[in-house]
């Protein structure tokens, strides 16, 4: 196979998302102008938010999910208007109205702005992710080379 | 960062697959030449069918949701030749097989075709989707420039 | 709609990961520069191993699924070096671990190494896998055109 160009790819850092010493994958990498993330939590503040009594409920945990979302996407040198789709596991279904009240609140244009779009969805229940009090994760898709309020 | 080439987005309508008025994600994006599809399920045959006490097993939800699939391609100005990979979510694993058949009705090639090859494709059982009648989802991959009847 | 460049297809084919004859996916295509991926599991090693009364554990199973990975992505004309994300499904979220030892025994670069990094990852505990010998399904994400060694 010949050589074709290559693609640089650069991992985003970010102290909003702070990269632990232990882990084994990437929070978020630029590849071209793709930026490809790992599944995102509202880990820790949902470990803290339990251990005071208080646990986040599904709605707060999306807004928290999808800010850190946000900061990798800031860091990377774009925002959420690259975002094209999501793919969000719960793991409870009852939540999904909850979920989609935060995507609402995290993604509507304010009004009067021209043509824009919500991104792709997909939401399924899980079993379990990866600490007890979490009751959502998002896998984030995004393109630094596309914005969604520009859709029509 | 400088700018770069700007990639276009469009949103793809179709009748057969209608936007719902509180919907929080897009349907289908056609995101350069890339098409970025939601999650598609058999909703609301499967709710009609579930009433009307006759619900739809694994195989004719299959088939209902690729054609919902195949309705936004051909609006995004495509076809199912598109389609580059599936991730299957069911809610029994037992469906799997019947999943398997309608996928190869779906797919199969006419016989005497040149090159053609079926999708890549993922399928895991989950703990639930988001209508209880629902056995089948599927995230469907596609790009426009592609044409998987041109595989060899 | 004009029609715009065609980025060719074609099916990768591996010793090591056999096409099946009733199979409805490909195991792998390559678009374009893209290596599109079906979730790869440690069937059949995961089969035998539990007839002779010795079932694979999750490292061993992750292990196992990312050599088949390797092996496709080898065919393809690339290598381990070109994923740029995994999604993870377990069937017990108890094997995170496991699996994290896994990857990091099979991505960790050599000491000394210049620049590199870890894929993105996302892992979420389902329902069952195709066969009830498995703990770990792994969907890949890989470009030719891109070596995580030279991430930085």
């Amino acid at each position: 196979m010949t050589a074709g160009t290559v693609v640089s790819v650069r991992r985003v850092t970010c102290e909003a998302v702070p990269d632990l010493p232990h882990a084994t994958w990437s929070n978020a990498l630029v590849v071209g102008r793709e930026v490809v993330l790992s599944g995102q939590t509202a880990h820790p503040a949902t470990r803290d938010a339990a251990q005071s009594g208080r646990p986040l409920g599904a709605y707060e945990q999306t807004l928290v999910v999808l800010r850190k979302v946000q900061a990798l996407l800031e860091a990377a040198g774009g925002g959420i208007h690259n975002i094209v789709k999501l793919v969000v596991y719960v793991t409870d279904i009852a939540d999904k109205d909850e979920v989609g009240r935060a995507r609402r609140d995290f993604f509507a244009p304010p009004p009067g702005s021209p043509g824009s779009a919500f991104p792709a969805s997909t939401l399924v229940a899980v079993n379990a992710l990866v600490f007890p009090e979490l009751r959502v994760e998002i896998d984030a898709f995004a393109r630094l080379d596309v914005d969604l309020r520009t859709a029509n």
